[in-house]
């Protein structure tokens, strides 16, 4: 007989995807004598089995009564029995934390005959009819589905009608009153009547709880949380303890440590003669966790060591709920305790300090995605802020900029005059996508945490203030009103989307210090990585600033930023008008003065260390204004009709300017446009490796696509470097970027005519779906909202189509050339599932933002300790 | 030591690839007793080797003694014997044929002191001096690089001093001071002496033949025919006979059976007293083959019985030079002869039945690609031709159509007017890429055979006359100028790119009888393929046009194409501005009934052969006005302003459209679109099933790029079909296009919710290589010119890289389903070596237009053949 159900002393904490997180852990307390309340634990598997068939599996209903059995005898109690009712807790609990997404249904076991045994057994009815409201209200709401609306109202009516403002002025008479009142609620409401027979309640709520797996907030939750492979949740059947019993009961939460701070103390709260819901209803103030030591020593002492003991036992900072039942301790629930970045850094070196863990689980307790929030640039602390508003902080990061209204005028404010932009809507949707893209952070003042603006920032990892209701949005009119306010387009605002704060005006901002736990963290991580990291930098700044955080060369080097810089783009205008290779050749030479400026620092920064630079890119027309009125300026300015430069720029212009005449296309078709960037390179390399630094350069050819595209421009390349034969003093390597499909399937033969190879996991991600980053927008929200799209592509490497095709590319790349270098630049390079993706795919090193560099750091030695 | 020439008593037929085609036979030939002037042939890796390293292997020059002294032991005479010379000829001759790409060399061997030999042995000094004379103009053009040019002065000249209208006018005497005059030429033009020593003359002529394997004509020949993969050319040196040694004397060419229509008889032309080149230059006329017998009845008969043994040995008609030198027969080659299509069908039937060869050697015998000719339309045979131009035939087939000058005018006359063009040109470049693709045919002015035009309509199988001097185009004033004639915009000529004609107003075109031979040739092709032959049809004439042909199903019905229709148009507009789903209910169900009555005439013509019909695939936005114009009217017909549908049309429009919102996107965000197309399919089909016809349709899904959007359409599909439970009367397949390279990647998953396949591999080839097709001509013809690209990946499968994800493909798409059914819908299917390339891959079926439905039924029996 396969079996179902385990009781608290069967399971352990190693069941977790059986009997769920909350399960697995009560067997684990029951196991090394943490008093906890018994019960037992319905494995995933029969909520698998359920949500596919709609029935359980065959021996069920069986090992249910025993061990509802076992339960009744280890608490000297019987469900249902009119003396003396055994209560029970029914909640759910799955393998991965979802609070409060699923149902829970508490005092189940309550009638009109138990209730009573209850007042007899307690000697206190107010208390006995208060726990049979409760679990009339939830039992209707959850299982019956009926509108919790109601129960609230017939609670609020009966308060106005006896006259009290507070729930726990009713007595005993007034809640069986009320009882009475919500059964009556229930018949008119559902076909069913509330069942009386406590076995009906329990089966009733187990269904009611599995059912609750696939709820439309379940659901999305698993979705924005990227959860998935899960069978289901469990249900933990628990006898019921109660807070509420008098002056020597209570209940509380308690962390092991700061989750703030990390801090080695209790935090948390507590309330005597309460039950847990009241410490989080706010009605009554809690009382820190170090206050009860005065109230009841014993009781501290037994709690502090039971914490202690748990905190040993799991290696990790606890997040723990208590309850006292006259003068008892019991222990409802420990797991291990979310915390803030700075927390989770803190926590996992004092626990090695202390012992308790070694390097190897220190490092893999920090959740590295989280160390952005230690290093992204945050409001000055020290500033003083005018907040205006205060929506849901829906996606984290702080941002400045002139409000604008819609996309269009963002796109415009952007690309045309270089602004940055706050986009303010009522709510988002997928039209407003570009100008999502072109926008610091956004601000609406409808939708919450799951709206179509809070889910597509923090998929782009932008800054979002989502239903701020505070404001109101006259998107026409182009102004926000706040109360008196009125802001109208171009006003400056800063958004602050960690706490949800609007401020007024420009905001400092700053780099947070690193702390020294971080630092020693960081240097763990280096000493277990085996993957290098490298940083996309384009400018000697952001170079200087990876190298703080640990980069170990640049990764990509996008030399086309260069040319948009003011005292340059005319130039490159000049060259993109000419007529041809003649009429190029002065601009471009002027070009390669500034460009070789641009290398020398750059190398000067990077010392002995590889810097990737990918020879330009993206097509000509970037380089082109493409509203009327800004090429009639420019025409004006080379001595053209605006009519003349329009048939240029429109004889430029691109069906599919992404699959087109762009890369190593370009390169092929204008060599003098190539030719100028290595002599810019070269050059700067010599003079620079001249002051003894030993200037190691990699060259880089962008969207190859056959090896012949290489060979070509590779030749060039060699050539353009030897015109300098006898002068070249430093190192340099010729390869290639991979991001036409076509390269990953034929990289056997690229790589016989390349030194290197790294993945560009943007445009190949583009390429192997079909989608254009620029037009997901119509098309994407549906996508995630229909499951069809677990995430982002461009955010984490898809593993199963992308990750095969680099897979085929390393293979056959290294069958030719065992000792290739491979490397990856897309922007997923700093998403640590896709780094450890990476590390298994024995790539050389991972190359991302600068602010991502620590993340990838850790990544890459959680990923080799993991895959040991 | 590595034997790098062969004798022509060691080579064979089967050594082609090492002694090149030409050297290959001329040792067949020796070893089956056809008289054959001795040789010897220098092997293809010599070339390679010379061509890679500028060096002769080690052992060279010694085999080339040693064969030297072979041949002058066999000719009973020697190189440079001032009595009795030895005159050889080097000949250049690869493993295919590139005929008139390399170089040449005849009469080797002559010098001032050995053409007093050759005088004395032939007593003939006129025919020695011009012999002489001969050489050394062929010496100094082919191997000092002095100009061809310049001796036809110096000759013309000569002719004008002494008064002489011919060249075979000249005397002895004349003769003699010519070649002074040449040798005084090379002397002031080449900064080398002409070389006396005839060991000198031939090491110097073999360095020139293995040089010319790499001159411009030559590349640009491979590159035109797809000639790969070789290593060289190979060098024949074989010893001279004379044609024109008198009246006993001759020169001919002959073909085995007529080229042209298959017919089994001699066909050829001599001359007598003559040498080879008399018979091309035309300045005497030629005797057909037949009157030799006359002249000269031994020689005939044994002509006869050579050419006879030849085809019989070769199994295949044969093209064959020969020589008769004082009465004595010699052949100086024979090959295969080129034939037309009609040609190669009647001769592969023919020698079938004369039991030469087998009906797999007759499938074989046949060049798939060219059964085109026989099958697209022809201007009709009986229709009067105005002629009013004659150009190059530089691609095939005929086309009608208005003449427009410029790219844009082609694109506005086509899309906006759906009128038929011809665009002319002087010379057409990268920038009139989109008017070439939306013409019928091309007419250029300038240009050869191998000028743009030429190869990209070759590329794209369009018609084309180019080079046509007797034209001007005048572009600005869009006039085309003939002599007094002027042809303004609009006007109506039609094209043969098969004779280079040109020719005024429209033209009746038709299709060709087929011959019983073809039908013939056409069942034996069905016995022994596997491959399944669909075509891609979108309308029921198609369909029938495809049936006559030998389809067995539709592989491909696109539904768009229907949208277009101007009964149409306006309710797919309505639909696409409708506001929401019940917006679109209207128009949709309007379009429903177009497109059942659509559905059931295919259903009908194609009876109980399977028709995959593809779901709406086209963005949207391709079904709305683009221009200002056509916006305004547009707005009208739906009463709302300009600036109104402006927004909505520049809404729909993308960035990348060939990667946005499109194909199952559409399916998913508009449901309803799909489900209305199911229901026109559903009920077309129930109702074509009712009068006994078994239906059987395939639904295919375009664009999948994940499983999910598979699975999400395929139950909308299903529910859609199953309102109609009950009544369903007809089979159906569910499946997907696999044109996104993600598809391939993942098939395994894909297979789980797909009941077959179809490559799209146009789609899947431009995303593989990240080409948008609009957007190629800015660069693909440098591509082509620079040989980074042999062939245009669109015409024929690119193996190494798209096929390499197809086999991924069938690979884990089968390991999944073992029967799954997987087809290509391409354009590539009717393409002999991607045919192949899909037996290969084990596809069940290939699908291609309606006339390329023979082209694929013969390759895909030569595939199946070929690959036993």
């Amino acid at each position: 007989m396969k079996k179902y159900i385990y009781s608290f002393r069967e399971g352990s904490r190693g069941m977790k995807s059986l009997l769920g997180g909350k399960g697995a852990n009560l067997s684990e307390m029951t196991k090394i004598g943490i008093p906890v309340p018994f019960g037992f634990t319905i494995s995933t598997e029969v909520c698998d089995i359920f949500t596919r068939t709609g029935e359980y599996p065959e021996s069920f209903a069986e090992q249910l009564e025993e061990n509802l059995r076992l339960l009744e005898v280890s608490m000297l109690k019987k469900l249902g029995d009119p003396k003396d009712p055994l209560l029970v807790s029914v909640r759910s609990g799955a393998a991965a934390s979802m609070p409060g997404m699923m149902d829970t249904i508490l005092n189940l076991g309550l009638n009109d005959e138990t209730v009573k045994g209850l007042v007899k057994k307690t000697g206190n009815p107010r208390f006995a009819y208060d726990s049979y409201r409760r679990f009339v209200q939830m039992f209707g709401d959850v299982v019956m589905g009926v509108s919790h609306d109601l129960f609230e109202e017939a609670l609020e009516q009966m308060k106005e009608e006896v006259g009290f403002e507070s729930d726990t002025d009713l007595t005993a008479e007034h809640l069986k009153e009320l009882v009475g009142r919500y059964k009556k609620i229930i018949a008119s409401k559902s076909s069913d009547e509330f069942p009386k027979n406590p076995l009906r309640q329990m089966k009733a709520s187990i269904e009611a709880v599995f059912k609750s797996w696939n709820n439309p907030r379940a659901r999305s939750y698993r979705q924005i949380h990227g959860i998935t492979g899960l069978l289901g949740t469990a249900v933990n059947i628990q006898a019921m303890v109660f807070g509420n019993m008098g002056d020597d009961s209570g209940t509380g939460v308690t962390f092991t440590r700061n989750p703030s701070t990390g801090e080695k103390q209790l935090y948390g709260e507590f309330l005597m003669n309460a039950q847990g819901e009241d410490v989080v209803a706010g009605i009554r103030t809690p009382i820190p966790i170090q206050e009860l030591e005065k109230i009841n020593k014993p009781i501290f002492d037994e709690l502090m060591a039971a914490t202690d003991k748990l905190e040993k036992h799991y290696k990790d900072m606890q997040d723990i709920e208590f309850t006292i039942e006259r003068g008892k301790l019991f222990l409802l629930q420990t797991r291990n305790g979310k915390r803030t970045a700075e927390a989770a850094v803190n926590i996992a070196c004092e626990l090695f300090d202390e012992g308790l863990i070694t390097k190897e689980e220190a490092l893999l307790k920090v959740d590295a995605s989280l160390l952005n929030q230690l290093l992204h640039p945050q409001i000055k602390k020290s500033a003083e802020k005018n907040v205006i508003a205060t929506g849901l902080p829906a996606s984290p990061g702080a941002a400045t900029g002139k409000i604008v209204f819609n996309s269009d005028d963002a796109t415009d404010m952007v690309a045309d005059k270089n602004e940055k932009v706050i986009l303010v809507r009522k709510e988002t949707s997928p039209e407003d996508i570009n100008g999502m893209c072109m926008a610091e952070g956004i601000l609406t003042s409808r939708g919450g945490m799951t709206s179509h603006a809070a889910v597509v920032c923090r998929g782009m990892g932008k800054c979002c203030v989502a239903g701020c209701n505070g404001i109101v949005v006259n998107a026409n009119a182009k102004k926000l009103i706040i109360g008196d306010m009125v802001l109208n387009e171009g006003a400056v605002i800063t958004l602050d989307g960690s706490t949800g704060e609007v401020i007024l005006g420009k905001m400092e901002m700053q780099i947070p210090e690193l702390s020294e736990n971080f630092q020693r963290l960081m240097t763990w991580a280096d000493e277990f990585r085996t993957l290098k990291i490298r940083t996309n930098a384009d400018t000697p700044g952001d170079c200087k600033k990876a190298l703080k955080f640990g980069a170990e060369g640049v990764g990509l080097c996008r030399t086309e930023h260069m040319f948009f810089d003011e005292s340059r783009i005319h130039l490159v205008r000049k060259m993109i008008l000419a007529k041809d290779e003649k009429g190029r050749s002065e601009p471009l030479k002027k070009l390669q003065e500034f460009q070789s400026e641009d290398f020398e620092e750059i190398f000067r920064v990077m010392g002995d260390k590889p810097v990737t630079i990918r020879l330009l890119d993206p097509p000509l027309h970037e380089f082109l204004p493409d509203t009327e009125s800004s090429i009639a300026d420019l025409a004006k300015e080379f001595d053209m009709t605006a009519d003349e430069l329009k048939v240029i720029v429109s004889g430029l212009r691109e069906v599919n300017p992404m699959l087109g005449h762009r890369g190593c296309r370009l390169g092929i078709t204008y060599p003098d446009i190539y030719q100028m960037q290595v002599r810019a390179i070269t050059e700067a390399a010599m003079k620079v490796s001249k002051t003894g630094v030993k200037v190691c350069a990699e060259i880089e050819i962008p969207l190859v696509g056959t090896v012949r595209e290489l060979e070509f421009l590779r030749n060039i390349v060699k050539e353009t470097i030897n015109e300098y034969i006898g002068k070249i003093n430093f190192r340099y390597k010729i390869g290639t970027m991979i991001e036409v499909p076509r390269a990953c399937l034929t990289a056997n033969d690229i790589a016989k005519a390349a030194d290197f190879f790294s993945f560009g996991t943007n445009d190949l991600t583009q390429m192997t779906y079909g989608y254009s980053r620029d037009d997901l927008g119509s098309f994407v929200s549906k996508y995630l909202e229909l499951g069809i799209l677990d995430a982002d592509p461009m955010a984490s490497i898809d593993q199963d189509g992308v990750g095969r095709l680099m897979h085929i590319c390393v293979e056959l790349g290294r069958r030719e050339k065992a000792d290739l270098e491979i490397g990856i630049c897309g922007e997923q390079a700093g998403d640590p599932a896709s780094v450890e993706f990476c590390h298994n795919l024995g790539l050389n090193y991972v190359s991302c933002s600068p602010f991502r560099v620590p993340v990838a750091r850790l990544a890459a030695a959680q990923a080799a300790i993991r895959n040991k």
